[in-house]
């Protein structure tokens, strides 16, 4: 199980265990004159992850461009070739014939998605949702692009907590039985966007069972770091459609993943899948909105990966370079903050991001402050719907894509403002 | 000016200088027996084409993926690499602001702008399209994916005949001043799809300021031919962009252009363009659908190209490939058809279509019997909205994809075709 340290009380033990006011401004003033310009931003891999890719580049050329009988150079292809179905059916746990292959952006494939309920229904058969009042759960903190879709598409979003086992299933229960506003819920099921927790077998099997008041009640499930572990290897998940189907609801579910973050972050290949009878439905958007995906880059990624294997054999190539500087995030902070008992954080087993929670009302005080030291981190609210986490406490992490001792660096900025914030919240205010 | 053979009437005289039925039953016998598997269906580049391509596999490798000190590996750049939208500015006739760089497929911007109108209303600010009955202008021959995407949005389809200027351009006043229903039209502007006209200066004029009596009608501006001609160089295009803009009707028009059949038919680049605002407008949808395209791909057009003249020469060469495929349709045409006087077909000078219009009511006719000789072609009826063709008359011959020799052979099946079903209709039936 992730563990997380509790916020604890605050009392008087934990000023005494911390550096002064005047002790921190003194490392604030050292670390302003290293003059810092570090980005602890976004999920991106960085250039020696990019690096681990370079023969996908010349995997296809002008003398071994097709696949099987396809010319993949040509049009066609609505929904992948072949191929690339076998090894993504693979990678997202489906069969062969619920699996569509996309373009480079399985964000796109979230956001068609949403866009065809709106207006075209569901895969049941259920009516457009355009012009009718929608609501959709949302585990938070949760991914500000899952946000941002639903924002753009006027979806009420209403929150529940994730926790260490998955989004909080009796929350969840008790809004969508009763409130047939509630269409639909997002959730990045393992190695979750930004806490790194995966979910349990059990929340699983409650999501696929719960009765909901909208019958075609439908679940995004974005298994966007399904073998991005950091050294231990992936979390294993059970398969959400298998326990949809066994439970009568085989539309309930859509599933989407990404090799972003695994061959190359902006010329990946984006795939969704779900019942046959999803795909139908799926493929009758595509045949209006494209002739076809890039299949040039598809056989890419056959021709690299070659099979699952040769995918997991990859991201143990990734956790090489990316577990160490989750590593470092977690020892410095350990090193500055676990005495104070001021914050608490996820320690990730895999995915892009670190979690961290402060006391209330610092989150903030403490990006402008990091911002001011030359470390860039993802503005408060942002793991929130409508950028508004309303306790205004947190942060999210993003130590993948500056090199190890810049990690380091940019992880004891944080420290230091978290520690001068609290420290100053707590005797007048900042 | 495209040179089209016109109709004739009926009359005893074309019937003595056509062969007998006895004499066409015979070479269809003949044509049996050759076993003939040939397609003229779909405006695919022939192989041969895509070889001139071939370098693009290769000019971006994994030690020169930079655009400038940009990382085209790696995640972001929402609307295009700047080099990118350098060269298909010029490309579109636009300027640098007024260019979106896209995926690999034009369809998918276009299906993507309908999908925005709809549920996001236009760049000028009108409302939301869905629930409203809506109509759009559609000439006639068209594209059937143009045509595709108004239907699975539920737009009424509205034909104007498409002229050797371009759109009917006094029956679309008629339609669009009377009418706010009407929303939008369509129009391939150069080397139309499939009739292969090019509108004239006084068409653009009129479409940029006829007064419309929906405020915010938008004209959807594929240019998928801008540089595609057989030998004599692509025909000139007024700016609608800039028509519109001196009318005072800046966001009117909404440009495509793709490089499909350019570089790689299905790992080319498409891209839309228009008026500042216009492009504003699309990236709030592309904001919330996309961290961005495929910028290697950008990279690898903009290598490989370079600038515009790149371009140019690199169609010439096109040219030097397709224009000998349609002059062999037009002299097997002529040679066997054009004393009969049983049909009228376009002499494109750019572009991937024919348009052949038969006598009422044999289209679909001559479609069945040319499939029976091993010769597919495109569906009757699939140039007009709903697949229907009041007359039956129109048939739409691709013939960039076969080899030479087999274009003609095709040709040859096509034109006993047609004078076989004419000969029977007009002897008491088929």
């Amino acid at each position: 199980m992730v563990q997380q340290m509790q916020v604890r009380d605050i009392n008087s033990e934990k000023e005494e265990t911390m550096e002064s006011v005047i002790e921190l401004e003194s490392r604030i003033e050292e670390l302003k004159k290293q003059q810092l310009s570090l980005d602890l931003t976004r999920g991106k891999p960085g250039p020696e992850q990019l690096d681990l890719a370079a023969n996908m580049f010349t995997c296809v050329d002008a003398g071994n461009y097709s696949a099987g009988s396809v010319d993949t150079r040509n049009y066609g292809g609505l929904d992948g070739i072949a191929e690339a179905k076998t090894l993504f059916a693979a990678y997202l746990g489906v069969n062969e014939d619920e699996v569509i292959i996309g373009g480079n952006s399985s964000l796109a494939l979230m956001y068609d998605t949403v866009s065809q309920l709106m207006t075209h229904g569901t895969a049941g058969g259920g009516e457009p949702w355009f012009g009718k009042k929608t609501k959709f759960v949302c585990p938070v903190p949760g991914y500000d692009r899952h946000f941002t879709v639903c924002e753009h598409f006027g979806i009420e979003m209403v929150t529940v907590p994730m926790n260490e086992d998955g989004p909080d299933i009796d929350a969840i229960a008790q809004l969508v039985e009763n409130d047939d506003e509630f269409r639909g819920m997002w959730c990045v099921p393992r190695f979750s966007n930004p806490t790194g927790y995966t979910c349990s077998p059990e929340v699983i099997q409650k999501l696929a069972e719960m009765k909901t008041a909208y019958s075609d009640f439908v679940i995004l499930w974005d298994d966007a770091y399904a073998v991005h572990h950091h050294g231990a290897g992936p979390d294993s998940l059970e398969s959400l459609l298998e326990a949809c189907k066994k439970a009568g609801n085989p539309e309930r579910v859509i599933l989407f993943g990404s090799t972003s973050k695994i061959s190359l972050a902006g010329a990946g290949l984006a795939v969704t899948g779900g019942s046959r009878n999803t795909c139908d439905w799926m493929r009758k958007r595509l045949f209006a909105q494209t002739i076809g995906y890039d299949k040039i880059n598809m056989l890419r990624h056959v021709r690299f990966f070659k099979d699952l294997d040769g995918i997991m054999a990859h991201m143990d190539r990734h956790a090489a370079i990316v577990g160490p500087k989750f590593a470092a995030v977690e020892e410095v902070l350990s090193n500055e903050l676990e005495n104070g008992g001021i914050a608490s954080w996820t320690k990730p087993r895999g995915g892009y991001f670190i979690s961290l929670d402060t006391e209330k009302g610092m989150a903030g005080k403490i990006v402008k402050l990091a911002g001011e030291l030359g470390v860039k981190l993802t503005p408060a609210g942002s793991t929130f719907p409508y950028k508004n986490d309303p306790d205004d406490r947190n942060l999210r992490i993003a130590p993948t894509f500056p090199g190890l001792e810049d990690v380091r660096k940019a992880a004891e900025v944080l420290a230091v403002c978290i520690k001068y914030v609290y420290v100053k919240e707590n005797t007048g205010g900042i």
